[in-house]
């Protein structure tokens, strides 16, 4: 969403990379199951509400080769081994996909890599807005960019979101109730929000209305500070909530409304993006009026 | 000149892999040198004769994408860096281009790498005709292919020309007068002959008719083995050179003969060689009579 809304925005041309050869070589899955998972992927991020018209969405399985693959070669001439044990922790157990694959990441950095797109533009800057775990590789593509001609490429890095079970947890894909998923019913996403997301509340109504809730830990005000539009209503929920006024039941239900409408948005936005719409999306084309 | 034997004798259809982005990470040498000393490469190869028809030449600088970088992937994920370690004696402060690129040389083993040319004859065997210092990629190709599903290739390897200083010295780019170029002259072939070619022949003519030659030392006669068409001729040189009857010189005289022929006929096959010829082999096309 804060993508999209950059694109909006700057009006700037748009290059996703969906990396089908990372899972295939981390998950162990088949390269034609991380193809059709990229798909999926694909779908999610288009109903988004990416402009067709500036957005080109790849896959590495699909798009690697040609100039990609002449700056994935450039890149790899420039870190050694020993330097992605630095960055990535790799050990001599690991297989050499995993330590073949800093380059792929790198290169999208390069309007070089896209010469359908960026031809004679070599000068493009380019930002990467990404999770903060993809942090090393863009380390490394900053480090290694000045070293074959390139521009480094600059970076604005999300944090996570907390697992609904607190700060201290991991939003982990073998427990379903460690997060809302963009595919929860209302009542799922209400239900998971009741029972799983760490309250920052006192023990009993009377304490609570006492002492107030601890902002701190308390993740349903975390989750209303990544989704709440309204940031005058986030700071009255904070204070109310903080001084005691507010119960965590109330402040829950605000959040499972807040995300059962985004949810529900998405899943509408999510079942119209059609086959042809992912073909148009990842077609490797030219885009005319990208700065329009 | 043995793989066009073999496809003249078999009829079978022949895929070359110049491994320019090997050069550009080995030897240091841009993207771009490593591209035009490829179709050099190309040229040198398509003078040999090969059959367009039956014929597809690529460089990986061009090809790698798609099916064949799938089964890049596909490998990569069966070798652990240990492993390349222990073949190929990489260190940590090798760049991973190097650890990176077992995989590029080892899928041209696989007919799916080549969707245009063997879509569904997955079944096909492949057999490699290559210099005996390509032995690790093939032994390490041979040891993932069943895990992967794939059939193992079959080798013919080549040993190394000595070079004219004889068998314990290599054949060095840094010393033009440790080979015969196929870019020489008549008079430069004979002179390196003459001059550099180390013999087994004595010291003074009386102790060669005396003792003969040593024919395990002789660089002529090993060359001769090489390129001497005529069994029965090669027998009997060996025979008389060896207990004294023919002299060195005698020996080189016919050396210098045969490979001037040799030299001066690829010489005029090479400069029949037109750009339009080499795109032609290099195109990504089917080769519909490949079999026939």
């Amino acid at each position: 969403m804060f993508t999209k809304y950059l694109q909006d925005a700057f009006k700037v041309p748009l290059v996703i990379q969906l990396t089908d050869d990372e899972k295939c070589m981390w998950k162990n899955l088949s390269v034609e199951e991380s193809q059709r998972l990229a798909r999926e992927n694909a779908k999610d991020i288009i109903a988004c509400g990416f402009d067709v018209t500036k957005t080109f969405i790849f896959s590495d399985f699909d798009y690697v080769g040609g100039a990609f693959y002449k700056n994935m070669v450039k890149v790899a001439k420039c870190v050694t081994y020993n330097k992605v044990v630095g960055i990535f922790g790799f050990t001599g157990e690991d297989h050499i996909g995993k330590v073949s694959f800093p380059p792929v990441q790198a290169v999208p950095s390069f309007p070089s890599s896209f010469p359908h797109l960026f031809s004679g533009k070599d000068h493009l800057r380019c930002l990467i807005p990404c999770a903060i775990d993809q942090d090393p590789y863009f380390r490394m593509t900053r480090d290694v960019a000045p070293r074959i001609g390139y521009h480094k490429p600059a970076l604005i890095e999300s944090s996570f979101f907390p697992a609904l079970q607190g700060e201290t947890g991991k939003m982990s894909a073998s427990d379903p109730n460690s997060a809302i998923y963009v595919t929860d019913s209302a009542k799922a996403i209400k239900n998971k929000i009741n029972k799983y997301a760490f309250s920052g509340g006192q023990e009993s109504v009377e304490l609570h209305r006492k002492l107030g809730a601890n902002l701190e830990v308390d993740i349903p005000v975390k989750y209303l500070s990544f989704f709440l539009e309204d940031d005058a209503e986030l700071e009255h929920i904070k204070k109310e909530y903080g001084a005691g006024g507010m119960l965590t039941g109330e402040v829950k239900q605000r959040l499972a409304k807040v995300l059962t409408e985004l949810v529900e948005r998405h899943q509408v936005a999510r079942a119209a993006v059609t086959d042809e719409m992912v073909d148009a999306f990842m077609a490797v084309r030219p885009l005319p009026n990208m700065f329009d």
